[in-house]
């Protein structure tokens, strides 16, 4: 692998979204949610828990007075806040928000301490220790994410002042981290600023970013351990006693060298961030070792440990996996944040290699999961995302007391709100890559590109109704004649695609590489392609060794996975079974929360026959009663008040 | 309802058991069980957790040097092992035994304090905290357990030294305990002293001990709360951390008062000792108030919170209830204790009102949860009993950390496996009881009874081969004629019971009351009743609420619940599917642990069609591969090593 042909995905200089399904989830995201994120930062909306990280951030700075309050890694909320102002700010001119940034900006540079060393928690609350429990303390996870904004600002408005902020702050983190005797041989419990630091790198182009990246990486799981090391020097002090994240390596990744490692384990947060920074170093280094390794743990998730909906992590304990083919719906922990870091490893693999397996899970995590965790209206979201809710039982049943059955304001622990409000503001940068002389385009969001191909200009447009339809247009909106390929990512979910050029069909068969129709050829200005993708509704089942789907079916239509809510079918969604044969109706309902497809099938219910005050009898199985059985996208469940919700259904 | 009459049901004045089934249980019981765990309550059985117990007790009698160690109610094991070794010596003088028991029974008196208190973790840890935290520290639990051992080693010894120290105790508590001013209006955390002061006002009859356990069943609940006000009174202070005892009112059921409580809830022991203490009071007081308040809840229990298996306890935490109908059968609880306090419960409402529903429940506990508890060879135990087990889940999905998928030599908190010893060592008790001149039969376990109707001395003999057939014979072994009534349970599992009386068949519907079919006669020596109870294999079925049996069946044959087990069936159970109308084939097996009926079925199996590397895919319902299921005894799995097992079947 050549890391300079991998660079050329940079070159991209331009792709608005205009999209009749993504662009009032951005504008959403630009008048609603970061609005609101703004004001739970500051602790104003009412009923919501406080955030305390902007009184945080101003108390270390020395303009308020007062203690520290909220989660140790408070800080990285606003670092994420400001990420999305970013990208807003990239896309479109605002003024007003771009003032709040700048001054948000200053209080953050006046919190940093005279060495570059800048976190709230440890300058107020315990200022003697930095650096003593990497385990826990997540010191350079916030550090990771100032890094993120700070190159996401300069490069949305060319304000070098939180950048300059992040470069002496890695500076400083490079002086105290690294192999040099009376550095720390050590590395962050929550994985972030490897990714973060390669960023950085790319922007100010200073090695010795991704020198540290690398030696952040490297470095987890050696033996003896670092955790226990630094646990023993704490003499056993514990910051989170409730968990066990000082002791349990594998909770960070830290049970092996990330080179050994062969299946995803532990917090899917903290794994998804680690594997994106290997794929980012194997972007800039060519380390055949690590692709393995990512290409190995990418299996191990999407192969074994993956809900259908994209989401990942198994258990509540550790917000973690657990085990291959282990995926209860129920008890799921499927946390926002976790697919959203599946995505960024995935376009990280996109562009080591572009091979649509890696689409294909990035666009299952975006249209179910990720957007599963904000309410129609973006002011409410979810943590956890069940595949099927009984909500008296998460009130009563502790097992499933991390699941919420209704959207919350804010959380104590508010990773995942301002997760997703960057992740779409920048969605932008999902869509398409360049590599060499081909566009690969991974995401069917319609939009404009301009990019350069050997100092060419490339302009050309996207227009679909997705996720609702999958008739693609693509335009060559260029002025110049222009040969180079298209590269047009074959979803998995489409059983037959089709593709007109300027109205001439073409064999589609030969053309596929690695799921990707290639279409090399002289664009002519105006040339047209019209790519068509089948959208029936589809049976899915789960692999056999799945316990908790056994005997029961999902439906997918598109990339969109589909689930039955009491609104539609009453409470007992479990007396609901799909007849093998059964077929779909599908319509547009343009009222349903903003316009959705539903679908609607014939299907019978459990016979309603008196049970008396019998809990169990030995009886027949009844003839079972007719039903129609009406199913939503899974993302738009629970916003029509609380209730009953299930992805897999009985066949 | 007359208490006296009720009383009468204490008149039996021996019943042996000689029974194909039990009889191997209760010498296991006196040969391993009860040796073993002396051995363990000395810390003598190697690689078990140590007890600490016999060494707490030896500290607190000033015999010893050291400090305390182990569960704050560690002293109970001691309790209810010297309980199950007076049942032993009832029925079976074992000098050796008896003698280990007096010395035992000397260091308890030696630890008694001087003004009557008696608690090894109070006394050598905390002995300026007596009494300040109710809710989490057992003090009355301890006792309760003390006195039922001081109790039953009068009864069957009639030595006083223990009785005495009991009375000593007691008398203690009714100082400190009661509504005069001064003294404290509170109760402890876990029931079980209430239903022991019962026992110790029958033997030594002084009300002051009735008065005193109806005073502690009232208060619970009160307004304002107890132990709202005791947590105030130690500034917040905790025994168990991690737990929430001291604010979570309904988990010790002091949620409100008593007699307005309509559902099980919090921990399913606590809540089943304290109902077997309500109906104590019943029996002794008449209370209808409080009669009627355990009718509700044991129709909460049993109509809409208990397993298959007669488990209570839907989730780990808080060993607890949860809701109605929510009876997970892999993260169950399920505790063998809880299943000991519902047969208890079960036992005293069968003395309030002879309905056979009560010996149903009791049956169904015993012959599936409680032997469940213990493996074939007496030396290991469950504590948690789950219906369904994914051995590999356990180990690395927390959700199931508490489901251990093989039973363990002891465990910290030993509470279950006393408790099945003193439970399998009184098991006479729990066979018939008397009333009026009705003499019913509750359990068909084989045996010799004597006792007295009004002055004139009974016997007879019961003769099965429960519960793997249904005829039961039973012997008028008197000298003379004698005017009673049999009142034999016929159980709700049996589908067509029949009656010969020497030979005659006798029409038994007009005879059935309550459940119990009354045979009234002048009884002749030598007059035998056979009867004949058939057990087909049943397909069960729960209530279309209970969301994890949708599309499931159960096997149960007499009383005995089966399971499929991966020793029999191969690893991935919840591949298998039953047939709606397959036939059973029952087979005994001798060899088979001891010897077990089995069944054996028709089913089918999921295809193993080739899934590479997918973990979801579209795809057609595969044609099933017939194969063969085979059914073992509940109670006996887990004892061919580690694997899988399963309750519930699809169909």
């Amino acid at each position: 692998m050549n890391p300079t042909t991998l660079n050329k995905s940079l070159q991209l200089k331009k792709l608005d979204i205009r999209d009749s399904f993504w662009t009032s989830y951005i504008r959403l995201v630009r008048d609603v949610v970061v609005p609101y994120q703004w004001e739970a930062l500051n602790d104003r909306v009412e009923g919501a828990a406080p955030s305390y990280a902007i009184r945080n951030m101003k108390i270390a700075a020395g303009l308020e007075q007062g203690s520290f309050n909220g989660m140790v890694f408070q800080d990285s909320d606003i670092a994420k806040w400001l990420e999305a102002v970013s990208y807003l700010l990239e896309s479109e001119a605002n003024p007003e928000l771009e003032r709040i940034a700048d001054e948000l900006i200053d209080v953050i540079a006046q919190a940093q301490q005279k060495d570059g060393y800048l976190n709230t928690y440890f300058t107020i609350k315990e200022p003697d220790g930095r650096w003593t429990n990497l385990a826990e303390c997540h010191e350079l996870y916030c550090a990771g994410h100032l890094i993120e904004a700070g190159v996401a600002y300069y490069q949305a408005t060319g304000k070098r002042k939180l950048l300059d902020v992040c470069c002496r702050m890695a500076d400083y983190i490079d002086s105290v981290f690294g192999p040099k005797p009376g550095q720390i041989q050590g590395y962050d419990g929550h994985q972030e600023v490897e990714l973060a630091l390669v960023k950085l790198y790319r922007v100010v182009k200073n090695e010795k970013y991704l020198s540290l990246s690398k030696f952040f990486i490297d470095e987890r799981g050696k033996e003896p351990s670092f955790y226990e090391q630094e646990l023993k020097q704490r003499e056993g002090k514990v910051h989170f006693p409730f968990l066990d994240m000082a002791q349990d390596l594998s909770y960070s990744q830290a049970h092996l060298p990330v080179r050994l490692q062969t299946s995803a384990e532990g917090h899917a947060v903290r794994a998804v961030y680690m594997y994106s920074g290997m794929a980012d170093i194997v972007a800039e280094t060519g380390d055949q070792q690590l692709l393995e390794a990512c290409q190995r743990l990418w299996s191990s998730i999407v192969e074994k440990r993956m809900y259908i909906t994209g989401a990942i992590g198994s258990m509540s304990h550790g917000e973690s996996f657990s085990l291959d083919y282990d995926l209860p719906n129920d008890s799921a922990y499927a946390e926002t944040c976790a697919s959203i870091g599946l995505i960024m490893f995935a376009q990280r693999m996109l562009l080591l290699e572009p091979r649509s397996e890696y689409a294909d899970v990035l666009e299952k995590a975006l249209y179910n999961t990720v957007i599963s965790g904000m309410s129609r209206d973006g002011k409410r979201f979810f943590y956890v995302n069940p595949l099927e809710v009984w909500p008296d039982a998460c009130d009563k049943n502790h097992t499933f007391s991390h699941v919420k059955p209704v959207r919350q304001e804010w959380f104590g622990c508010a990773c995942c709100p301002p997760n997703i409000a960057r992740l779409l503001a920048s969605l932008n940068r999902y869509i398409v890559s360049v590599q060499d002389r081909t566009i690969y385009t991974h995401l069917y969001i319609g939009g404009e590109l301009e990019c350069e191909l050997d100092g060419q200009p490339i302009h050309f447009t996207q227009q679909s109704n997705f996720p609702w339809d999958g008739d693609v247009l693509f335009k060559y909106e260029g002025e110049q004649i222009a040969h180079f390929t298209m590269a047009l990512r074959i979803p998995n979910w489409c059983p037959g695609a089709s593709v007109l050029i300027n109205g001439h069909s073409i064999s589609l068969e030969p053309t596929i590489v690695n799921g990707y129709a290639h279409i090399a050829r002289t664009w002519q200005p105006g040339d047209v392609i019209e790519l068509s993708l089948p959208m029936p509704v589809t049976r899915m089942r789960a692999h056999p060794s799945v316990r908790e789907t056994v005997g029961k079916i999902a439906l997918q239509r598109g990339p969109i996975v589909y689930c039955v809510e009491e609104a539609d079918n009453g409470a007992n969604l479990h007396h609901i079974t799909l007849d093998g044969g059964c077929e779909f109706s599908v319509e547009f309902e343009p009222e349903l929360l903003g316009g959705l497809q539903t679908i609607t099938a014939k299907g019978v219910k459990i016979p309603s026959t008196d049970w008396g005050n019998q809990l169990y009898k030995s009886e027949k199985r009844g003839q079972s009663l007719p039903t129609t059985v009406k199913f939503i996208p899974y993302f738009a469940w629970a916003n029509r008040g609380r209730g009953e919700m299930a992805v897999w259904v009985r066949e």
